[in-house]
């Protein structure tokens, strides 16, 4: 806390004789004009700051609080790096470092390894299945007792929908061209692709380019036109396969510390759950809207060639991505339950999103 | 104003000496204990209370505005008819009558010709691209604009997704079969039907189930298995087509009272709007899980068959909608702009769509 702060808070409580009793205490705290306790939170995040779509959803999480609770709670965001690095923000979040992380389930397997079912796996849920099975099919309650012993509350908070399979500088024709291929690409998707006979690398966004353009691998996932424009992906690739098999419509996700949020009164829990709901819509409009734009400029303005994976090898994929689900589950009893959860979701949802959503993206032409 | 509040804002104003000044005056406002003013506002809707989906997605919103903002804004819902008829709501929140309103734009067609486009048009954007289009395409913007003289302030707050094309009792196998179909089917829905010979015909809700038990109609759309199955039209239809071509992802509005509105300090401008956002979010990933689960019903427990509509009857339909909605545009220079606006968004966005969304629902087998 800064002494400023401290002084301020205990000059404005000495003012506000009569009203709601406040004193300058721990966790950042000093006063409102009307008594009431003001808080100064920190946001870490595992992204750059305001790197489009999720630092940005991220910086409007923290600006929605902020006004919404007309500044009772301050949220200042770090990016990944700037307070911690990018992959300790559930640790810090988790003891208190920060009170709130803006981050993806996915990078947390080793800590939890149900987590990566919150947001995004291998053939998994689209952007508004995720949506339907955390809000309204159990899937947030699963997600708040995996976290509880972390001393975490995590909220839904952005989605990118589906991303794209990602930049080839070799042609998938047959699942015996995934057979030697060197491709960037993390988590489960690594590891499906690996079945196949593919050798995953993990680098960070900032070296894909480089990689790419020095042979050192032969293709990379990143997300989809909207951020992938900005790395310049097409001019070292020849190219550009979907749809995103590997990341469906990854959730992505605000953390709070719960010793923090159960401290907060009734109203301000319920300003912080509502705001992370308002950017889970919003992200995925950004998304939506920036994605269009950019894929025309990938393909109009420079020449990109967009090609479908065949069926085949998605087949392939599908099968290798349930392998290693299933032995997930049964390797540990929560994942069990979570992959249950999901799969009895995914199951009913595909039959009503095949004569819904599908058959009217069809049907439109 | 009920006399009780006035004076239990006297007392609690007398005794908050110190903290903010707050005095009973007009807009059903009292005093909260910090000495802020503490409004009743009440919000009718066009849904009957608790109709599942949209009336739940009512009661959410007006929950999440009255618990975010710690009782300083209280909002009790009414529902049709219960303060004012249905279709009186646009009316009543934009002289005072209530401060908020629960229902959808496509209503309102006859005080704005534009109206429909906020809702949804035949063949129009589907929820994912609704939000991207007004959140982050343009959207939002002018519907401010057209509701402004209105004295309203519009939200988007809920989507359906895409419903049901409807329940029959005579195939649908050529452009021929709607020739002299009598069909429950409001709106510009209704319009394209009457341009292939159909008769379409407005009828409330309730009265579904007996018109077509008695073979008054042939057919009628509803919304999707969710709310069709609460219905029992499967009792009395022989055929349940898809998709639904007329309400591909229709947005369901919260309009405010502008004069409220600007008068609220800003934190709570940014709850009404921030919770709006939220119920967006929620009520779509309702009618995602529980149509999934009565199409299941309906298919595996009531025996109902599915039919796809034939590609020959979807391009007539599509043709026809796009008549109409040009020659809407052509007769009113706002329509215009927004079918301009939205066909600009539906262009980019159909390709997008194609290879991610489309693409990945296929591809998941």
């Amino acid at each position: 806390m800064k002494r400023r702060n401290l002084l301020q808070g205990a000059g404005i409580a000495a003012l506000a004789a009569g009203a709601a009793a406040c004193a300058p205490r721990s966790g950042g705290a000093d006063c409102t004009e009307g008594g009431g306790e003001k808080r100064h939170w920190k946001m870490v995040t595992t992204w750059p700051s305001n790197f489009p779509g999720l630092g940005t959803g991220a910086a409007l999480f923290a600006d929605l609080v902020t006004k919404a609770s007309g500044g009772r709670i301050t949220v200042k965001v770090y990016g990944g790096g700037e307070l911690v690095p990018p992959f300790e923000v559930f640790d810090a979040v988790s003891r208190g470092t920060a009170e709130l992380g803006h981050c993806a389930a996915y990078y947390w397997k080793g800590k939890a390894a149900a987590a990566p079912f919150f947001c995004s796996v291998p053939f998994g849920l689209n952007a508004q299945e995720m949506n339907g099975w955390l809000l309204q099919g159990g899937g947030l309650e699963l997600w708040r007792e995996l976290y509880a012993p972390f001393n975490l509350v995590p909220f839904p908070c952005g989605n990118t929908g589906v991303q794209m399979a990602g930049w080839f500088n070799r042609e998938i024709n047959t699942v015996a061209d995934l057979r030697g291929l060197k491709m960037r690409i993390p988590g489960l998707g690594g590891e499906v692709i690996a079945r196949l006979g593919a050798t995953p690398v993990n680098l960070p966004g900032a070296e894909l380019f480089t990689a790419m353009q020095s042979g050192a691998i032969d293709a990379t996932e990143w997300v989809s036109p909207y951020n992938d424009l900005a790395f310049g992906l097409h001019r070292v690739a020849k190219y550009y396969y979907y749809p995103g098999w590997q990341e469906p419509g990854p959730t992505l996700e605000a953390i709070v510390n719960k010793t923090a949020y159960d401290a907060l009164p009734a109203d301000l829990q319920e300003i912080v759950s509502t705001c992370a709901l308002a950017v889970n819509d919003v992200m995925l409009a950004e998304y939506t809207a920036r994605n269009r734009t950019a894929l025309e400029q990938l393909v109009d303005e420079h020449g990109v060639e967009l090609r479908p994976l065949p069926s085949s090898v998605l087949a392939a994929l599908r099968r290798a991505s349930e392998e290693i689900l299933s032995e997930m589950a049964a390797a540990d009893p929560f994942v069990d339950r979570v992959y249950r959860s999901m799969r009895e979701f995914a199951i009913r949802s595909k039959a009503w999103q095949a004569i819904s959503e599908e058959a009217y993206l069809d049907a439109r032409g």
